[in-house]
């Protein structure tokens, strides 16, 4: 089998901090030209006068094989190192059982393991597609999205989906995603009338509306979950008035609030429920919908991808929709979507590490699931 | 009759920002001895080590003309000017039909106009006291308080007291205070565990319960007011919970409000209640007691003020009890104590400034009621 460990090393030593454009891409593509991939590169994001946004890099390439299409899907770009490495964060060392450096397990770690699987596929086997961009840990605007839109134009149709995102928790294949909760964030804002707390008619409090509006998010039980999903919750993050003076009623009074929500309900209908309680306290709301929920209900995609996985590591993943959001959060409009990889004990952390010996391990079970989605 | 526009320039030409010793008290002291008063002062609040406490001054004279005894009280300290006046704030200036100063109505003006009415009364008329403070506007912590200690162990006891806040609105004589309503200020606290929002079994956000104890206090009805009261009123003036971070729950949150409450409760009864319901929903309470209520209910002393004002300026005060407070929150422990004075409307504010013909009326209304108080 290829040696899954250089091609870590080789994607790891090329600096990717998010946006990452150039020598990583550079890297992989290096790495699917020889296995007989089409490689399209294209930037996007140069932004608009005056925007702060950086160009970002994506990858899509194709090896068109017939039959049945699987896509890997990842990002090359990291968050930033910080400070405090025992080694460079982009100088891949090797210390004990572990391979050090950024990326690691979030996620280059995971596309070596993929490209490692594919040179093990016979070409004709079926179609396998890479999903690759550098704008996953960022603002995500011009990554993955506009890879769908090129896969559309291009007419390119995968029928399942894999996102190596680092879902193992406490060892390599404990646990897979099958769905991902939705989030939003809102900023609530009541406007009143500063005044002298000893003349209360004079002033307008916006803090007791506020507070009523509070109380009644709070009263809200959104779901009692599903059969995949915990019930989707409500958290008030902040709440800011700011007034130093304890004789004066304040003028405004702001909070924030944060909801991860299950299939249940969209960005927009949560957005649209905590509207009209705010509204009946004259309390204005800000939606920012951040991602929808999706679910690849368990079947025959789950039951590849935990057969793969038992297969090489002895544990049936767990298939949970917990955690935060990914890419998966757009890929879902595209075709079944699962993710699955590495142990995330270490990513965003310094000193990020993956077990030398887990590199060859997923490198087999994206073997399987290639095989297995292809054959079906 | 004296001249009392004389007499404000020379309080007012001594500077006495809050807390207030030496040159303004030698100024009244000037002006008093003439007059046939024994004079006393003395100092308090050289503070102990490591506080921030200044000395403050204190000045209690007494003409004792056997009979009844009328008490006048007030204070010689100032705020501080600010900026932009038009002319000095401690040099006295009279523009058009009004004297510019710091103090001409808050309350150096009274107070001239109190030794002018006294000027007109005979010595032998009844026992007539100045009760006043350098700490009025301050702390109030060395003032009125040490005073009324002082008169106690001196076995000095007024029968009614007249003090000589600025209460009048609009015009000079259409308010009296025969009141004040209490005033305290509480500080809420919640604390729980912080953590990210897309784990809250793992943390515990001290939000809801802050919001539900403010919910709560929001809904209590604390009375309906008396006869000559305002119902009692609590406004929460600040929420804060200072969470920067979208994803994060809180590990803190805190709120601050102040109730201004009517002679139904006491600073005691409403921090025992206040803390009742707060303890409900864990979050702790810090209770600080600015003044407790007071009422001198209306009869013979208000009528008495009544007719001095109305015989002098032809309207009859209204008998109010709205508004901040003062040291008749003190004086109301010794014996009936009224408030009035001159127009307010300029008081704490840059260019405050007194009508020159009011001095002259308020000192005949002062004098009038001497004679009232003393000859009854």
């Amino acid at each position: 089998m290829t040696d899954v460990l250089d091609l870590a090393k080789r994607l790891i030593a090329a600096p990717s901090v998010t946006p990452a454009t150039g020598a990583v891409f550079d890297a992989l593509e290096a790495m699917l030209i020889p296995l007989g991939f089409v490689v399209h590169r294209f930037s996007r994001g140069e932004g608009a006068a005056g925007t702060d946004e950086a160009p970002v890099e994506n990858l899509f390439a194709i090896r068109e094989g017939g039959g049945r299409h699987l896509a890997f899907a990842g990002h090359l770009d990291v968050v930033p190192p910080g400070e405090g490495w025992a080694s460079g964060a982009f100088e891949p060392e090797i210390r004990g059982d572990l391979l050090y450096g950024r990326g690691a397990v979030d996620m280059k770690g995971a596309i070596a393991c993929m490209v490692a699987a594919v040179a093990d596929i016979p070409a004709d086997a079926g179609t396998i597609s890479f999903i690759i961009t550098g704008d996953e840990e960022g603002p995500a605007l011009h990554g993955t999205r506009a890879l769908i839109d090129f896969m559309e134009e291009a007419g390119h149709q995968p029928d399942l989906c894999l996102v190596g995102e680092p879902t193992s928790v406490n060892r390599l294949g404990d646990m897979m995603k099958i769905g991902r909760r939705g989030s939003v964030n809102m900023w609530l804002s009541a406007k009143g009338t500063q005044g002298h707390v000893a003349y209360p008619h004079l002033a307008d409090n916006p803090i007791p509306r506020l507070v009523a509006a509070m109380a009644d998010l709070e009263a809200l039980r959104l779901d009692e979950g599903t059969d995949w999903f915990q019930p989707s919750n409500l958290e008030i993050t902040d709440i800011e008035v700011g007034n130093p003076a304890h004789n004066v009623i304040p003028g405004e009074a702001r909070a924030r609030l944060s909801i991860r929500f299950n299939d249940l309900h969209s960005g927009a209908s949560l957005s649209e429920k905590v509207t009209a309680i705010c509204a009946k306290h004259q309390v204005d709301v800000n939606p920012v919908i951040s991602g929808e929920p999706f679910l690849t209900p368990p079947g025959e995609f789950s039951a590849m991808v935990s057969a793969a996985v038992e297969a090489e590591t002895g544990i049936a993943p767990e298939a949970s929709t917990t955690g935060g959001t990914s890419d998966a959060r757009f890929l879902r409009a595209v075709c079944p979507v699962i993710e699955f990889g590495l142990v995330n004990a270490t990513m965003h952390k310094r000193d990020e590490a993956v077990a030398v010996a887990d590199l060859a391990v997923l490198a087999r079970v994206y073997a399987r699931i290639a095989r297995a989605a292809l054959h079906n």
